[in-house]
């Protein structure tokens, strides 16, 4: 039987590492979609620094591709991809549409590798025909213009979300292929939905508060902040979680509180600001608070930031150019409300 | 009888419309602190452009002075001391610091020219034998590199901050020396604390978001924010000051709202966060809390805009010098909460 191909859509710490365990085992036909480090790939390969897989120089994946187009057109039809980009429904491109072009429609399993709850309802709808996986990583891992370098185990938790057994053979046939005796391991999650929860007591919490003052995880601990929001923002995505039938413990919310201790370091989304990216703000917060709203759990908190972290994306956007603000139309609005006739490009 | 003389602490857009409106009376002998812009206004006076008094060209006030230290010694003792600096008790200087020095005790009445609540509380216990009386201004003026804006009609209310009978001869004899019929006003406030109330249903909402967000009024409107904040955060205001036992009618909403329609501009505290300035998150928000948690009002929003202003303020003080975070001492640190043991100068 011919090795699974795999196809990896984002080449950023989690997609690289991915694609490099997949290598060393030997037992996928891996391709790795290298968008803006591509001729720097091409050129020089990565430099890698990992405490589970050892150090490797100027390390090439077997496959590595500009685009999902060409990755379709040179090594499709493909078993499995894993999505390991940033999740930005509101932003230019969806998830879906980034992978369309190598989705083999009865064939391809995709698997979300990404945080946030209920990722999977676009990506089920748009590929009906397709199974769609949970993948929960827990890896610490950074990739800085091919400089790559990870610490910690490489945990996957993989599962069906909702527990569909016709979707095990997947899971454990990724298992196969993924796992390597000694140096990494895939769990089959039978409530995948939970480490989802879990994972968001951190990611609604530390990542919108760091972003929205622009600072490190530990001087807003210096300054107070575990009391006076940290605390108070996983408070309320437990109630949110319990709602939903998830009961987390507390000590989770101390676990996260000291992950970083003596290290002054910024969660993805305040990198995102500082680069002027897009940050993952309606799968991490946006999509529990509907969780919320719709199961009357109130959570103030949570939706100040979202709502905070909403206007910035939106004058991102206008920075961009992706929508444009013509002071001329509001000069003699005086209704209740602006009207949101703003151009939207790419949507 | 001599003139009273009047010293006007805080040269921006307010305070120097009152020395103009002072000197044109010509009823005080009034004298005006002009710190950052003293050899600008001695070289060549301010180019004023105003509604209700007119223009002026190379305009100066009688008296101009770089300090209060030199206003006491050459200028001194004040019958009145008008307070138009920002109000900052968690900043480097506190109002009663930066008065002290020309305060005749029993003699020197202090009209409080500032927003907020609550903020007569450390002023009376730095003077205890003098008057302190509220002074609540609707004029929309600024001055920028000595060139003076204002519009509007220059109305002052002012007011006892106890109502206590007392002090209405202090607020006669002011409104004596400031009105000038037909281009100002002073009216004798009974409910000061009601104005200040009302007041702060702007500055609770739009100063905060727009400060953390970084964006115009105008801009966080047409993207929704009436909606998902500013009005939540108002109906907080309403509730605290109901508690308080001032009814404010909901149109003030509205009218605030609306305050700014058509034009694209950054309330005071947007424009500290751009020009690196301190915030007055104490006296708008901190002390309105105060009374929240005194009564029982719940005001999560408000809350969250205060904590993260906190952070943000404190990130200031840190980019100003006047904290330091020494990485090493947290680099072994995983005690619950990071202790708070960093150099604090001039507090």
């Amino acid at each position: 039987m011919a090795r699974p191909k795999v196809l990896i859509v984002g080449a950023g710490g989690i997609g690289t590492i991915n694609a490099l365990a997949l290598d060393l085992n030997g037992k996928a036909d891996t391709t790795l979609v290298v968008r803006s480090d591509y001729e720097l790939v091409k050129e020089k390969g990565y430099e890698i620094n990992t405490s589970m897989y050892g150090n490797f120089h100027n390390w090439r994946p077997k496959h590595f591709v500009p685009s999902i187009e060409v990755a379709a057109k040179e090594h499709g039809p493909f078993d499995f991809i894993m999505v390991t980009t940033k999740n930005i429904p509101d932003g230019p491109t969806t998830c879906e549409s980034i992978v369309a072009p190598a989705v083999t429609p009865g064939l391809t399993t995709i698997i979300l590798m990404q945080n946030g709850i209920d990722i999977e309802i676009p990506m089920k709808k748009a590929f009906p025909d397709n199974i769609v996986l949970s993948g929960v990583i827990y890896i610490g891992s950074s990739n800085t213009n091919g400089i790559l370098k990870a610490q910690g185990a490489d945990t996957i938790r993989i599962g069906s979300f909702d527990d569909n057994p016709q979707e095990f053979a997947a899971m454990e046939k990724f298992a196969e292929i993924y796992q390597i005796e000694g140096k990494n391991s895939v769990v089959i999650d039978h409530d995948c939905r939970k480490a989802r929860w879990e994972k968001l007591v951190y990611n609604v919490s530390f990542n919108p508060l760091t972003a929205i003052v622009n600072m490190d995880v530990n001087r807003c601990q210096i300054h107070g902040a575990n009391d006076s929001l940290i605390r108070p923002a996983m408070r309320e995505l437990l109630a949110i979680a319990k709602s939903d039938g998830h009961e987390i413990s507390e000590s989770k919310m101390d676990f996260f509180i000291h992950i970083g201790d003596g290290f002054f370091y910024c969660p993805s989304m305040c990198i995102d600001t500082r680069k002027n990216q897009f940050m993952e703000i309606e799968v991490i917060l946006g999509n529990p608070l509907k969780v919320a709203e719709k199961n009357g759990v109130d959570a103030p908190i949570l939706r100040t930031f979202y709502n905070i972290l909403k206007l910035k994306q939106m004058q991102l956007k206008e920075d961009k150019g992706i929508i444009k603000i013509d002071k001329a139309d509001y000069q003699d609005n005086n209704s209740d409300e602006y009207p949101a006739i703003f151009l939207e490009k790419n949507k």
